[in-house]
């Protein structure tokens, strides 16, 4: 049994909560994905432990990690992905929580290195543009600090950060981010359906005309920004 | 917490069920759908809220609509898209349910700009021919009233609104309707469970030849109109 | 309420069972199939009530319907498609049970008016070869009596009903049958499993041999025939 | 009823558990699939009873076999396939469960007669290359002992079975094994997935260049091997 450990109680419950949602939802198998949550002022990261099974969580199971990768609490190893966490962490200011998942469709852009191209308004409302994918890893980046060089290509790849929350890790699966893990939760299991979508479109109609941007840049805004319309 | 409004008691409970079960049934994830039923002696709408989850919603958070715009009861704002279902409304006499849908198969025939062509009976008992698809938006539609411009090319669109109650949204979703929410609501599964197969279809014979027209009226006419010998 | 009807109880049990059976495993949606149980002493078969949700059957819902098509039993009306399934009965003596389902990847295969060929043993312990599809019916056999020339179509196509107990009818869905109706929703469950997966073994590799004779001839004769070595 | 034999009865159970989790996670529907436990030090495999839905199994109803295949315990025959798993068992030192599905993608690909090649790090986080597939059987070797045979093409195959812990029967379906049963579920619910993504990925970019082996070894070696770094 793990001791309660008081710090961060809210951090990691809400780490805990959406890391069960990525099993639950399907956005994750067996042990293959995982959440974060962190804290700016404080600079921690609450992150889901290696290896546990999605169905046997616990807010105490988190390990919460300081903004230089230091474990500082919880009695657990952290994600063997949470270097990649981090570094996002480190280049996006406004960027409170990740989620990495291994979600068919979503993973199966990653797998073929394509950037998934914004065919429609369930794209536009999430994604002000296509989701990148990233170059693939050097031998050399492979061989040294593998888990820290995968952020530093998401990092690349995300042009637009704010508006496209998202990038698809060539070969791998992608890292969704949000101002707050719940958002970044949102925008994984979109990406997802829009994923499936954008594969079942072009199977249909290889040959569509781009989104109009006029049409592109309407749905974006009325959900997001100054001007929105959406939501109460 | 909302104050119950005892008006419009049964219109605001049918839609609320109506709008629950798009939910259940996997019609649209998150928040992307929404139904309304529409009383058409009092020229009222009852809708969705913007942005509430569906497993959130109660009778008394639908939204009343009047036929020209105006919410007269109800503590939230309507959905985003309140403004196409009353074009509709407006447009179609016998139309007194609405539901759009973002489920996967029939957006991704929206988002390939294509009608979906009658491949069997399931379809023709449904709907009496293809499932149109609009024209695109010109850049000042989308710019000026985008949401009553999105009802007018459905109108434009539906060249057979009682015998075909769907239309698809170029590049965004489908719009379905029947005589109330219920019958809204059921078209709209057979219009996903229709486009699931016709793609499916497709993919197995690109080639295959049209339905008879013969077999297209004999299964519409089985199940609707004077002489239809389905149900009880 | 309907008045408990004695005669026939476990004919009517049995069909009331598998009738719920093909919505809650998914191989009906709506109200779009129907199952019968026969009893060939009696010459009365047992059928689900035309346009009843599956999920409220109960065995009184079930109708009665002698060989030669009198309605015998029970307060609703039968099946509209209760003449293709009394036409089938007529033909092939053995069969004491059908299900007509529009599962989805064995109704793209109808609508696409192709055989689904046999590609692999899960296919061979069912059915001895390709499940046939029928040809189109003629304007006149459509404007006459059209559910049962689409019964006299299924057993024209029917050229081995023991060794593959299924049909497709081209544009529409299997009928599917049995020694027993529960043997006949256990076909109508593996017909839609191998239609999936001939689907996307095709899709895989269109040019895959067939199937060798002498690995269709095992697996089919280990589950069947005198022979068999499969069960308890 | 069955007597409860107090022999074996954790390997009973573990057996048990794992046949019941093919049904529940959607392995294999109907009776298709099989799972074995065996304790190498007795040279005794327990193994469901051929047949017998997933969702009715207990303990008591697995079927104690013996290396050379004697039933030594159970009053119920051995899955049909048994003899495979024992050829698997004696070929294989550090084999200790196999799970034999009938999972949708996997079969797909083992009816296409294909290998499934690595795509991506999902894959690779399981099986350390390409997971291969058996040539046919001769018409001999089908027509003489069909079920060892099987073993045999499947070991013929499996050139790698400690990294690669999987092997397709040419138009029959997959072979998934582990050091435990337990690990050769987790195998097989990979292997599927893997599967699915595969077929995704092609579909979207037939011409996909080869995972880099430098990424393929990363991914294998931190999931497996003395130096791994996932997990607890």
């Amino acid at each position: 049994m793990l001791i309660p450990d008081l710090e961060y109680c809210e951090l990691k419950e809400r780490a805990c909560a959406v890391n069960q949602a990525i099993g639950a939802v399907g956005l994750a198998n067996l042990t293959w994905g995982n959440a974060s949550a962190y804290d700016p002022d404080a600079g921690v990261m609450a992150i889901k432990p290696s290896g546990v099974p999605y169905s046997q969580l616990t807010p105490d199971h988190m390990v919460l990690v300081s903004r230089d990768g230091e474990v500082i609490g919880g009695g657990l190893k952290p994600s063997s992905d949470s270097v990649t966490h981090l570094v996002l962490y480190r280049a996006f200011e406004h960027v409170h929580g990740i989620v990495h998942s291994h979600s068919t469709f979503a993973t199966a852009w990653a797998q073929a290195c394509l950037a998934i191209p914004c065919l429609g308004t369930t794209h536009a409302d999430h994604f002000r543009g296509p989701v990148p994918v990233t170059r693939d890893l050097t031998d050399e980046e492979i061989a040294s600090d593998y888990v820290g060089n995968t952020g530093l290509v998401v990092v690349e790849a995300a042009v637009d950060s704010e508006g496209v929350p998202a990038v698809l890790v060539a070969r791998h699966a992608p890292f969704v981010w949000g101002h707050s893990i719940e958002e970044a939760l949102e925008n994984a299991i979109a990406l997802e359906h829009v994923a499936e979508m954008a594969l079942t479109t072009l199977s249909l109609n290889s040959a569509v005309s781009p989104m109009p941007s006029a049409l592109l840049a309407r749905h974006f805004e009325r959900k997001h920004g100054p001007a929105k319309t959406y939501g109460q």
